[in-house]
């Protein structure tokens, strides 16, 4: 399917997508970069890459694949690196965990290129990052959810999700703002609420008291307070404006538990209560959403 | 170690306590009584109890240790029916959640009875409730707390030490206040937050599309906002104002994150996740703490 992949970021999610085609012999070459040469070092002696490319550009460079595999915050200036090598002949993605903040910045950049690009977010991780952990199996049966913008080149987009589906995933397209009003609901939020809970419940002088005595309810409702600080800064900073509404609307919706919990209104709490736990019970994880 | 069992609320706590005192040879003949008959009938096929009693006095009647095993907020009416034999010959102990509402029932329903009653929260559950889930090892290596207060009997303490050590709990001791305190930081509030964020979310014309897009960290996140609506509707009235103090302090937590995010502070908000990220990587479940 494709000569030479080009990989920009050989991490966990890159280094996996890279292992992931190579098993499905979907291409031949891997040549990577990434901004720490004990990352691309490592990445070449676990057999993730092939070759070590010297820059951003050097990786794209005779590729007819690339995979922008860094923290979102950096989404801009890698466009900048590559840029004059992006064309259409040549697909382009990326992987971030927002996607309004990735298609401003290949407007912005790429301008005229950015038909070149099509925005990707595999929904699949792991608790431990790192190319030591990349996995061929990442992607099977995960959700892959594609951003196409108006200009993207529909030809691009086919081949993104052929190359995804033939790696095990299930392809989904939305608009940006779709994807991010989304996961500003069902991950970002989660994870603010979390690490807002640990913090408050930190602050005390008697949290470690209080940590002995919690239970497998605090350990799952806490487990993504342990993400990665630099990822989730990232994350809810690129995609603050959706977060803040969804946070807004959860402070409504736990003023109106605390009035009824204040006004010791059993009925109404039970009520309330009755209606998010049989919601909840009645969900079911969708095949390929794994998410952190 | 007893003769007679009686026990008032034949559910997955008292089944299981019945189940583990007959396992551990504590107990000759366990007497059981429940609001419904289907529920004592099914106790007796199941041979979790050996007869069943028409009233909760009557299976007081000749115990010589008695579980209550009700909801909280029938920890009143279920002290006065049986108040009449209330003695310290007997070791009278509950399982609730919540220990201030228990022991101010026991004050005024009891009052100079109230020295038999050893207060009792044993951080143990199971997803299911219901007799046909009791389990002998529910209490193996889990944590028992006891709250007795100025009046209660000390040699029934010991006595309460000695029966959930003996199927295998590890037991503290605890002032109801301290006790309610700490879980409605590390229990009750991670549910309250729970029933708010699914309250939000589903109030959202999206919620099924948004829901089916869900991963692993919501599904851990939520998964104590599918806990039982009445159990819950007590427990968080019973501990209202701790709740309360402890949902005010997840306020100003999440106001300082939110407050970082809307000023694009990245490095605040990295360090305040970086802090909790640390705290709650380093958190392991205490053995025993296996509380929902």
């Amino acid at each position: 399917m494709f000569k030479q992949l080009g990989l920009i970021g050989c991490g966990l999610m890159g280094g996996s997508f890279a292992l992931a085609l190579k098993e499905a012999g979907l291409v031949d070459k891997v040549i990577g970069y990434s901004k720490s040469p004990t990352t691309t070092d490592k990445a070449r002696q676990l057999g993730v890459i092939d070759q070590v490319a010297e820059s951003a550009l050097l990786a794209v460079s005779g590729a007819d694949i690339v995979l922008l595999a860094v923290p979102v915050a950096a989404t801009d200036a890698t466009l900048r690196a590559i840029r004059h090598l992006v064309t259409p002949a040549t697909l382009f993605m990326d992987v971030g965990s927002t996607k309004r903040d990735v298609v401003d910045a290949v407007r912005r950049v790429l301008k005229e290129r950015a038909p070149a690009f099509v925005p990707a977010h595999p929904i699949a991780g792991k608790e431990q990052a790192g190319v030591q952990h990349a996995d061929a199996q990442l992607y099977r049966d995960r959700q892959v959810i594609l951003t196409p913008i108006a200009q993207t080149d529909a030809g691009l987009v086919d081949k993104a999700r052929a190359v995804w589906t033939a790696v095990g995933a299930h392809v989904q397209v939305m608009t940006p703002e779709a994807h991010d009003a989304a996961f500003a609901a069902v991950s970002h939020l989660p994870h603010l609420l979390a690490f807002a809970y640990m913090a408050g419940l930190l602050q005390q002088k008697d949290s470690e008291q209080f940590l002995a005595l919690a239970g497998p309810g605090f350990r799952d409702f806490t487990r993504i307070a342990a993400s990665d600080p630099a990822i989730w800064r990232d994350i809810l900073i690129a995609n603050r404006e959706e977060v803040i509404k969804q946070s807004e609307r959860f402070r409504g919706a736990l003023g109106v538990l605390e009035k009824a919990l204040q006004d010791c209104h059993g009925e109404a709490l039970e009520a309330l209560i009755q209606g998010v736990s049989q919601a909840r019970s009645h969900w079911r994880l969708s095949s390929g959403a794994r998410h952190n």
